[in-house]
């Protein structure tokens, strides 16, 4: 490819190591201005064409004003459809099977966790307690998985195989084999058999604050702990901490499993670290692997300057 | 069917009440005599044509020389080979859907437990600390299972389903599509390429103390967490756990889960309930379901009265 190639823009708040790593080799011909690298700080941006950004710079958009597409650095776009100054250029999200593998296994893990009694029988460990407890089947709880996008529905596949009872939901009506789906207007029926909500929603101004005590209200009690149980892996901000808390005290909760907060990091004295048979992972369901990323953005732009359409395009109206 | 069907004795140590619960509606037709009913305590035996057992009462051969199989209630025969006066009729073990998807979920669930460092991200939970650590995904790991029955195959299947690469030992070989397999001459090979490795196996002359230091030191080292992780859910007989002990002290094992042990219930002092990254279950990972044991007994007699074969009869030989 000739070194004339158009210039692509690197502004990840990712781990600064990883990412000059990742760029070995990356773009091959094409010049790369990576913002996180001292020596490129006061580069000319002017004629960046591309754009891969998370928690970019507030200056990028204003220094680079002839982008032709905005890549962002995760599979959600929250963070970047607020970035001050974000042109209305396409863009692009990051889908791939390192991603969608990655959060399917926190998933499938979480469930199982909760299924198997995972937190009582480390209780009794400690106590060196030998007591087997009664032992629902997979089958016997119905795991409701809300949003049946690239990562919904690879989740809601692996969680049938491992023998639980799929349900799904989702804006628009889904077809998956062997897993029922409703959707919009089928939310309440969808809860009341939901045992084990899982939710991999984008964060909308739909989505916002949906996981409330009200919804919790409206899950299924009929399950096998009597109780049902909050995933959330989606974003934070389409739960409401406090009520998840006063859930999971009262018992209308049986557990929930949380890797994302409406603020990031989780203050190290929120309730939510230490509150019983609740598990808190630091947002590390599904991690970006940046050589992924890269090669995900290169190819995006190869089919771009063929002439192609971009793939995995987000639609600003629907906010994801 | 005739209340003249051949008499079926029933001796279980398993929970009384379920067992009770269990035989309303079982065997119709046919006289059932429950050893742990006190009204049945006297009874005679003589006549009684199936027995269905589980570390029975020494007696009990005695008492009924007419059998014309005997039924383990679970799927190892172990227990039942070393039963004092075990007649030479066909041995059936029990095999059924409701203990391989319980098995598979118990597997899948401590494989993914090692995987996504879950003891590390619980540990930090209890300090309040977000830290995001390296996270290798499924495929960076090789899980060996040793022993590709009924369980080691629906596991291996499944673990490669959530993104695992998995290979296999059996004493015979076996083709698994999507899995590399090995039979016994293979042993060294196939734990070199192991980074956790999962144990299936029957307890038999040839399996017992197998899973010793120097097995553990063939194991793979090249994997993401630079040490190989041990779970084992066959059977307690297998495994030396002083060298467990020792073996997760020095590191030459990164951790383990054991469902099974030398000598059960595991005693209260046993330094494995605590060990770091190790995980203990009280021989839990599938209970033989037992409205399920008997529908498959009543099945197997179906088949014999009317001339076919037992299904999953023991080879005395091989023992299992
Ligand atoms: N925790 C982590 O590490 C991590 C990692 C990656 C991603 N994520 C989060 O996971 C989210 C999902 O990712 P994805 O790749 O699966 O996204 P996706 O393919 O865009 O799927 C989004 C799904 O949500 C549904 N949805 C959106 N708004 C809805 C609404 N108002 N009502 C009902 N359903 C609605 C969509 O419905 P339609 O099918 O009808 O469009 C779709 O099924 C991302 O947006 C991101 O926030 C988290
Ligand atoms: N923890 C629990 O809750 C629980 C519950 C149920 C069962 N179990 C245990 O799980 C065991 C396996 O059950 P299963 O139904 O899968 O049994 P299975 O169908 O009989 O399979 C046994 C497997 O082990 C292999 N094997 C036996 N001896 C071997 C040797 N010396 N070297 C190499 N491979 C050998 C067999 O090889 P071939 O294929 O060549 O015959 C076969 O693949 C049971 O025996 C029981 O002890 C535990």
């Amino acid at each position: 490819m000739p070194s004339t190639a158009a210039p692509v823009v690197i502004d990840l708040k990712f781990n600064a190591d990883e990412v000059t790593a990742a760029l070995v080799g990356a773009f091959p011909g094409r010049h790369v201005i990576n913002r996180a690298d001292p020596a490129d700080a006061g580069r000319d941006l002017s004629q960046a064409r591309y754009a891969v950004v998370w928690k970019s710079q507030p200056d990028l958009f204003d220094r680079a004003p002839n982008l032709d597409a905005v890549f962002s650095g995760g599979a959600g776009v929250d963070h970047v459809l607020t970035l001050p100054g974000l042109p209305d250029v396409p863009l692009v999200r990051f889908v791939d099977p390192t991603l969608t593998t990655r959060m399917s296994e926190w998933v499938v893990l979480q469930c199982l966790l909760h299924l198997r009694q995972h937190v009582r029988y480390e209780e009794q460990a400690r106590r060196g307690v030998w007591a087997e407890l009664s032992q629902p089947e997979a089958r016997e709880l119905t795991v409701g998985v809300m949003g049946l996008g690239v990562l919904g529905q690879d989740a809601a596949r692996k969680l049938k195989t491992m023998g639980f009872t799929v349900i799904g939901w989702s804006r628009r009506a889904k077809t998956i084999e062997g897993i029922d789906t409703y959707d919009e207007t089928g939310l309440d029926t969808f809860l009341a058999r939901t045992d084990i909500l899982v939710g991999l929603l984008p964060l909308t101004a739909e989505t916002r604050g949906l996981f409330d005590a009200a919804l919790f209200a409206k899950l299924s009690r009929k399950g096998p702990f009597g109780a049902p149980v909050f995933i959330n892996a989606g974003r934070g901000g389409s739960q409401v901490e406090a009520d998840i808390v006063a859930s999971v005290r009262s018992g209308v909760l049986h557990g929930a499993s949380l890797d994302v907060f409406s603020s990031e990091p989780l203050e190290a004295d929120s309730p939510l670290w230490t509150l019983p048979n609740v598990i808190v992972t630091p947002h590390a369901a599904a991690a970006s692997d940046v050589r992924a990323l890269f090669r995900h953005v290169e190819k995006q732009i190869e089919r771009h300057e063929a002439g192609l359409p971009f793939e995995h395009l987000v639609d600003r109206t629907a906010g994801y």
